[in-house]
C-alpha cells in the first residue's frame, strides 16, 4: 500500500466509525429531526396513594401552557412483562419534548413550572428525570 | 343542605376527583391515543468509548425491522443544566413507541432482538428499563 492510499484509507476508516456518533455529539448541523426529550419519574410521598397521584396529574397538565414545551405526555408503569432490568416502581411519568437543551432550561425556570412545584411538590418523593437528546 | 342533594354532591365530587386516573387506570374504554413508551437507558461497560458507542448506535437501528416497534428514538445525554435530579450518566438511550403493553412483551422474545443481545449484548454494563403507559 502507498503512502498516500494509507492515509486515505485511514481517514475514510476514521470517518465511517465515528460518524453515527458524530452526528450528534459534535456536528454543527442541526437534523431537522432533532430534539431534546425531558423524562422525569415521580415516586409519590405516598406510593400508589390515587388522590395524590390525581392531583400531581393536575398539576402536570398546567404545564403545557408553557411556550417552550413541544409536547407532553403523562402516564404510569406499563403492564409489560416483569423482567429484572425493569423498573415499574413509579407512579408517574412526564415526558416532554422542546426543540433544544436551551428550550428545557428556560422551561425550568419559567415562572408556570415554579407555580407547579411550589403547589405540587408536597406530593412527590423520589423524582429522576433524564433529559436525552435525540437524533434519530 | 338536604339528604338528597348532599348525596347528589358527594356522588359529583368522587367523580371529578377520581376522574384524571381512572381513565388510565380502570377504563374498559381505549383512548385514541393510548400508547406504550419503552425507554432504555444504557451505560456501556467501558464508559464513554466512542466506538462501542458507535457499535451500539448500529445494533440499535436493526430492531426498527421489528413489526411491532411502531417507531424509535436513539440518543444520548442532552446538555441541560446540571442539577441534582438529573441523571446524565448513561451512555445511549432508546425510546420505542408500542400500542400497548402485548406488543412490547412480542418484541422482547423476537428474534431479531434476540439478534442484537447476543451481538451487542458484551458491550452493554448496567441497563435500564422504563415501561409507561401513556393517556395523554
Amino acid at each position: 500500500m502507498k503512502p498516500q492510499s494509507r492515509k486515505q484509507f485511514l481517514t475514510t476508516a476514521v470517518t465511517l466509525a465515528a460518524a453515527p456518533v458524530a452526528v450528534w455529539a459534535a456536528s454543527e448541523t442541526k437534523p431537522a429531526s432533532m430534539q431534546v426529550i425531558h423524562h422525569v419519574f415521580f415516586w409519590l410521598k405516598r406510593p400508589g396513594n390515587v388522590e395524590d397521584r390525581a392531583l400531581l396529574v393536575e398539576g402536570l397538565r398546567t404545564l403545557r401552557a408553557i411556550p417552550q414545551v413541544k409536547k407532553l405526555l403523562i402516564g404510569g408503569p406499563a403492564s409489560t412483562v416483569k423482567r429484572d432490568v425493569v423498573d415499574n416502581s413509579f407512579d408517574l411519568s412526564e415526558m416532554m419534548f422542546f426543540d433544544n437543551a436551551a428550550d428545557q432550561d428556560a422551561y425550568q425556570v419559567h415562572p408556570i413550572h415554579a407555580a407547579f412545584v411550589e403547589k405540587y411538590g408536597h406530593l412527590m418523593g423520589r423524582v429522576v428525570v433524564y433529559d436525552m437528546l435525540v437524533e434519530e
